[in-house]
């Protein structure tokens, strides 16, 4: 193998493939970069089984090959490298060369046969969404999924397509969002991606608005987006049917500033008890809203003026939950409904209908 | 105590306490922000014994008192509030109450009887330099300051006024940083202040030109900039007469672009075995400094070109000295002098004569 290629491209490569790339593996090859010659290009690939992702870097081949290669090592060499152009060479020993101006690295190399090929999706229809409305849905989303591994599933989110609309749903059992969009789509369908899987598609999407092309087969999921492929497992069994745990009835709807509300709540749960619940009390009377919180410390009064429709209501909140839905949120003002106490709250948009979120009380003990 | 003040003044203020403070403490009241009323001003003040900061924030006084509070609480609470107003009065029950627009918070405060005072330092003569020039001579020298405990005296930075020349100077063992400014004072001195109090005073030190002032007593030094007063325990014991283990002779002396070296030394030592010692060899000869290093993994060969005189050397060094030194020094092209593979390398300007670093090699066994 021996081709040359510009130190940017590669580095460009090398910090796509490397987001599959978990670091310590039992397998030896999986803490490498595949990488292979084509015709004016290198493919580049990392993988921890799960998720693949394989990208194309521009180069001169001079000769066709494939290796594997430690993956931080070599990335921390090409990213020190002046920016100029890097010639790489397979020689005796299981040895490359790098050079580069004045520099000249010999590193060992590894096996590339044992590295795992990217799962086929054959000819499916593909979906395609624009990159930065997808990366939106993954942010509304994503946050909202389950950390903890009892029950898998939910360690997912839900990519539902139904007459033309998207739906992306993750919930944990203490709430959940849904965020939805229309997608030029004549199939109906409904996978579950894995959270993690998002996250790191989320982080290769570009700021320019191109299409990121979307196929399944059963078990597997293929992101194209430019150079570059994301193949994941898809999570197997069935997700929670959310629309019927979604309450549509309430007795208190009120209207407020978003970041009005999250700059309270956020200075009200610093008194909070630290640890699983960061508990703050809302009031919401005479079209305002107090927040409350104490401890050992001290304590805390919270104002917020809004406009309310139906009855008073005294609920109580982890605060974090709350945030995360609010930081997420996009409209200036967004609308909360409440039935009571103990009922999950609803979360929405005041323009835009596109999102869902229900957040569950802290039930208090007096 | 009742007083006003502007939100992002007092924001201010406690930063740059809290700089003292380490957080936990044995004593409770250290892990406080000491706050007392002035005429027009609040002069806190935070402390860890051995280095103490106090600065004024100018306030509407509404009645005298003084309080100490829990700083990381405190801070974190000022921090969010919005950018306006904000008034602190003593309640009953040892609380204050902080109002800031719709936000109230009531939190407990410790009894101010208990905080240490600053010490007296005395009308002695004071010493004044450019904040930007002390800040320079803090960066120059401070990283060679011993971080173990051995030595104590060696965790400090020599202070040394001798026929208006401020020399600073730090060693370690392994390494020496001297550098030296034109300082107007009539008097010689000589003491050693603790590396971590000039950390801290560096962060202190603005970007606008004003003048520090500098005074001693026996056992303390102050600080004096603009509102803000450092105070702190200086080391006691003699420094090393480091004059007499400085090389003034040398078999190689060799000028090269300081940002070439230093990035091949960083490329070389990516290879350089994990652990105390990042080993690279340098090969001086026919005007090329040949950079080498290898582990298990591979090997890496640098070259910089270079101009020199003397004799040809082979010299190995933990890549890290080099690196600290070569980062601090602010010359487009620096001096080496060596004279074998076992003797200390010199490492100076080539333009301004106002520092000399010395580097210990690392001896090779073959």
């Amino acid at each position: 193998m021996h081709f040359r290629c510009q130190k940017k491209d590669l580095v460009e490569g090398i910090s796509t493939v490397q987001k599959a790339i978990l670091g310590k593996s039992p397998m030896a090859v999986l803490e490498g970069i595949y990488i292979e010659t084509g015709a004016n290009e290198i493919i580049m690939r990392g993988s921890d089984i799960d998720l693949s992702i394989e990208t194309l870097v521009s180069s001169s081949i001079l000769e066709d090959g494939r290796i594997v290669i430690d993956s931080k090592l070599f990335g921390d060499i090409i990213r020190k490298l002046p920016d100029a152009t890097v010639e790489i060479a397979t020689m005796e020993n299981n040895t490359i060369l790098i050079s580069c101006e004045n520099s000249e690295f010999n590193l060992l190399y590894l096996n590339a046969e044992e590295f795992p090929m990217l799962p086929e999706i054959g000819n499916r229809e593909k979906i395609s969404i624009r990159e930065d409305v997808f990366r939106n849905l993954i942010k509304a989303t994503s946050f909202a999924v389950a950390q903890d591994e009892s029950r898998p599933i939910l360690m997912g989110v839900l990519f539902e397509v139904k007459n033309k609309v998207l739906n992306m749903v993750a919930l944990d059992g203490f709430r959940l969002a849904l965020r939805s969009e229309y997608l030029e789509s004549n199939e109906d369908l409904s996978v579950v991606i894995p959270g993690k899987t998002l996250n790191e598609v989320s982080k290769i999407l570009g700021d320019k608005n191109e299409l990121l092309y979307i196929s399944f087969n059963e078990n597997h999921i293929l992101f194209e987006v430019q150079n570059t492929k994301v193949v994941s497992r898809l999570l197997s069994g069935s997700f929670i049917k959310y629309e019927s745990i979604i309450p549509t009835d309430y007795k208190l709807q009120f209207k407020v500033k978003r970041a009005h509300l999250a700059q309270s709540i956020e200075r009200a749960s610093l008194m909070a008890k630290e640890g699983s619940s960061k508990l703050i009390k809302l009031q919401i009377e005479n079209d305002r809203a107090v927040i409350t919180s104490n401890s050992q410390f001290g304590k805390v009064k919270e104002e917020v003026s809004v406009h309310m429709e139906g009855d008073a209501i005294e609920i109580a909140f982890n605060a974090n939950y709350l945030l995360d839905t609010l930081k997420v949120m996009e409209e200036e003002e967004i609308l909360l409904e409440m039935t009571s106490s103990v009922s999950p709250a609803i979360i929405k948009n005041t323009v835009v209908d596109n999102c869902i979120y229900m957040v569950l009380p802290v039930r208090l003990t007096r």
